[in-house]
């Protein structure tokens, strides 16, 4: 338990910049603004907050988030040890201890009260109370609170609330364009150009669609599964199949749509 | 307490093959993917998984999901003994330790919470990361997170996230053919060819109704339990009145049907 | 604390055999498969379970369900002892190391979670984890699980899942007919034949009405509950209104009626 | 915390029969069975059972049941003194113990889980399981099963289960004749019989009284508590205000209709 | 911790009788009777029961209920001391074994549980079972039961229940009138005669309104809080703007209306 | 643990007054009153309760409300300290005993009854009463509670009672002038008056909308962080896209709207 950080990446991770979302995080980052990154499912959201903590060499704490994460579990809480009550530090006690990137992944799904206690920690404050402990933390410097939501999944009920958004300043992401799409694709599935090419070409088809019974459409992580799988010998349109058609629906209608779409794409 | 799975196997697991499944199985646990299993009640998930874990030659830890099954449940807690607090293993996390394939039942009974915890070990991070230990895990190499559920159950309310669903690849199942059903079963419940043929027809027959007022159909798993009950000497009728109707339906209009089935299908 | 059993009869339970149950129960436990019992309240269902122990001569552990019982109430808990955290396992776990029967009442009142424990115990694998202490239990030969419920109660909230239901076979029961009621009666209460003849005819009336604005009929039990009223002196017809017509209803236009018909049945 | 029950008499309880209850009580007490008592708020069915209770020479145990009482609450729990559990006997244990009278007032109150505990114990088993000391008490001769409550507040989310009413015998309760309400009058609340009189003409005149916007009519309880004011020296007017008419409504018109009441019954 | 009273007064509290409440409550209290006192907020409830208890020489214990005050707040509870489990007294307990004035201000925020265990306290019994402890307490002499409500807020949801209103009696509470409230404007603000007329000339008007958006009128204790603004030097209508508009509304018209009464009633 | 408050100031904070709201507080603070601070997100009142601390002298203690803040979090509790349970002051109890000011942000966000604890301390009694301790402490001079909430945000659910409103006077806030907002904009970001001019006009444009899909419109807080943004050398339309545009909303034709006056208002 000799470690803050749940993530240390020697060599710099793999990600093409689709758009100027490097500089604005950089700027961010400079002058201690917290930052909401916007985006689909598997678009690349999570891959770009470890390019960017490798880049400004700070570490990076993720926390994917859920409806049951309390304060507690961020924060710190006490613990039993020998009939004393020990404190022990949250992912976030950490992060503004070391001055690392704290990433908390899905923000949407923890809960309000949640949410609330980063909100001295988001603003010019910088300062995390821990009332449990009775102080409140200055943030190391470098320490930067970055959270990620897909606004596609926004209802009444589960959305940021105003008061914590601005305390942020948001970068909007979507998928790469075509041609950036194939290089990831070549390189992450290894499979040929030919190959990611058409991938694309069928995700870019999925994309199009409107009203078409899709929740989710084929994001750049299912487009690279397919490639994995086609890497081991499985046919393109079983591929497909297996990473992109089976976890896009259970609705045999829109199934029978996205099998028809795979043999005009993906056929041999 | 010195094993961590709960399923070793001497001998292989009765499985036979309907499709191309364990092909693809095999290309997803190549390739570190997740896997998710779709299909109905007693058409042999479970049974597959067994099989597959004995071809792969990795430990299988098999969890039942439900409605109550907290992150706590699947990773492990904090345990008071003696005056001192020890951690101990959840399934989930020993799984992870020793490359063990680990399979979440009913994954959808879960709460989403639950399966949120699962995202950093689903996607190409493979790790697991212990909050309340401070630490994160990387998964060992075997190790394969397989899911399964049913769509027929879905509901607003039940249903994995998008963001969770496209973190694996998809595999379909639905009952045997005809002629593998028979073959099944009377291996199983050591029965007659004939016996075996006969509750198939039937199960069959039942398979064809829609809109008959069943939320399920008769399964492989069912039919099984009939044939055992024959071969204790129980006539055909009642050992499918008992094994099949009744677990089928509680509506008296429904069960009257369904006994008029029995008698055209198996009566001697 | 030297017993795992709830129930242990030194004498062969009173029950009267209404149709082919035994016969069906005892296929079942012979090939180890879970059993249903469905049937009103108060038609026997527990005692015929007591009868069946102690004729297959296995020890009966007996769970009244409800809302509240917790899967560790069922599989058994860490409970702390002079500092130590000390395992003491539940009913369920009870019955299967001693392979007793476990008979779960009324189990559409536990929670969906409770039930979905059962499922590994419940198919051909015959088997309990109990993930806390990390250990799968094979159930001792003999073990059987059964369970009961009231198809009449069901609602969209409190129902079996069709996966529970297809771990089962299901035995139906009803009231007794007429003449074994009779008989029933007599004995268990006390009563000459003829003061039982004339509460089942009453009862039998009260069974024929139907949107009568009862959500139960008379059952066997209450029925008995009238004669040992009688014994004690009372009245046919005060020993009925006390023990029929008032566990019935509240309903003043209900009451009314009742009383009519025990004005027309049971006064001397 | 030497005595298991919450009330002992050394006189007997004023108690004046209204029906035929006690012979009732009585009967169903030497069979064994358990009994409910129906009637509306304040009508005496609280002190019925005491005055049994003395009769019948067992100790009472009374618990004043709610939405949070736990099943726990009632049967008993494990509680930490010098670092070791010690299970310590609820209320009900110790009735069953020492074969009390066990008296649930309220009882629709409790949670459905705290009521199907009662099961084995209400039917001809008079057995109490305690499963987290994994045995099963036989009730001492002499205990005996009471609970009561005001069908006037049914509702569907608050009312007793069919399976938990049929295990009783119901004794239903309503306000005494007035001669009788007259003389409990006199002399519970020690005032003159013209007073008492004049106290209950008035409650009989709302009581005839329906669709007046009241819940509950005036019980004999609020008459007596006027009747206590008036002792004090306040005018019947002023005692019957505060008694009875604030307790009964909020509602600006249904008040100022029973004060009109007032002065027509109570004025000088 | 010596004391188990939270309010001692040396000096009489001022406190100014509207009508015949002190002769009211001094003849429940020599009766033993529990007393609910009814009437909006800030109208005088809780003053006048501290200058009863003042009067009856009683030492006085409050409690301010709200939604999560348990039975246990209530009543007390175990605390781990040095490794043993030490039972320490809640507000109502002392209250009740010293025979003080416990007073349960705006009791309808407590949960419908936390008010049952009041019954065998509030009526003639005047008993607080200590379940947890084994045993019963009889009420010291002097021990009254206070709980108030403003039956403006009424709602099906929060209401007391009728068993529990039928076991006190009731005292209706509303605004004093002009000339004493004048009165006690000017002794507790310390503002001039002419300044307090001019507050409830004020008040007056508001309190007239009728569907006017408000949910509540001015009450004599903002009338308080403005006049202390005034004495610090703002002018009234600054300190009414602050002490009355502000907490009334947040609506725009509504706001806007009261300002303009401002304007009318209280500009120089 | 060596301090009780969570914020100490050496130099006086930075803020500009907009109305009489320093001498309204200074005021209520003199005579003991509570403070409700009402205005929108991130105008402010955060910064002005600090500077009000700062000159008035008083250490300040800081709450971030939530819905899962209990009143043990505000009160203090029981922490297990070698066998021993130690009481632990929360930050409320800390500013009672210190004569602090105790400032509730976004006090709405706490649930109900945590907000009852607050209403002896709120009027003239400035007591709070610790329950579990058995005492009640008397408010040191100079303890001051403030409360803040959004008016915008008002829901039936979320809404202050009445009689928490009725303790307190009230302080409007709106968003400064525009010369003000210009001249904080100008300090606090570091940047030209020209560009801070540009920037409040872009947020008085969108101010003057209504009805346009916005929930929350630019507070001078989203400005300070596009002013940041473009002292790290980003064009202004990049950073009012980022600071501005992207936290107010995620519809596309909203957005769509704003991107337009960004081109109208920041274009070069």
């Amino acid at each position: 338990m000799d470690t803050a950080t749940n993530q240390k990446h020697d060599s710099q991770p793999y990600y093409v910049a689709v758009n100027d979302e490097e500089k604005i995080f950089t700027a961010a980052f400079n002058q201690g603004l917290s930052i909401l990154l916007k985006g689909p499912t598997g678009c690349g959201k999570t891959r770009f907050v470890e390019a960017m903590a490798h880049k400004l060499r700070r570490p990076l704490v993720t926390v994917s988030c859920h409806d049951d994460l309390t304060t507690a579990d961020l924060v710190g809480r006490f613990l039993l040890n020998g009939g004393k009550t020990e404190w022990v530090d949250g992912p976030l006690t950490k992060a503004v201890r070391e001055g690392a990137i704290c990433y908390l992944d899905e923000v949407v799904e923890a809960r309000k009260d949640t949410t609330v206690v980063l909100h001295p920690l988001a603003d010019y404050r910088r300062q995390l109370p821990l009332e449990r402990l009775g102080i409140t933390l200055d943030a190391a410097p470098g320490f930067c609170l970055v959270v990620s939501y897909n606004p596609g999944y926004q209802s009444v009920l589960k959305d940021l609330k105003d008061s914590t958004r601005q305390r942020m300043v948001a970068i909007e992401f979507d998928f790469p364009a075509p041609e950036v799409e194939e290089r990831i694709l070549a390189v992450e599935a290894g499979i040929s150009a030919a190959d990611a090419a058409k991938l694309v070409r069928f995700a870019q088809a999925i994309r199009r669609l409107e009203n078409a019974g899709l929740r989710e459409v084929a994001s750049t992580r299912v487009l690279i599964a397919a490639g994995l799988l086609m890497r081991e010998g499985l046919s393109a349109a079983v591929a497909a199949k297996t990473a992109i058609a089976g976890p896009l629906s259970d609705d045999a209608q829109v199934t029978k749509g996205l099998i028809k779409m795979i043999e005009v794409y993906l056929n041999d």
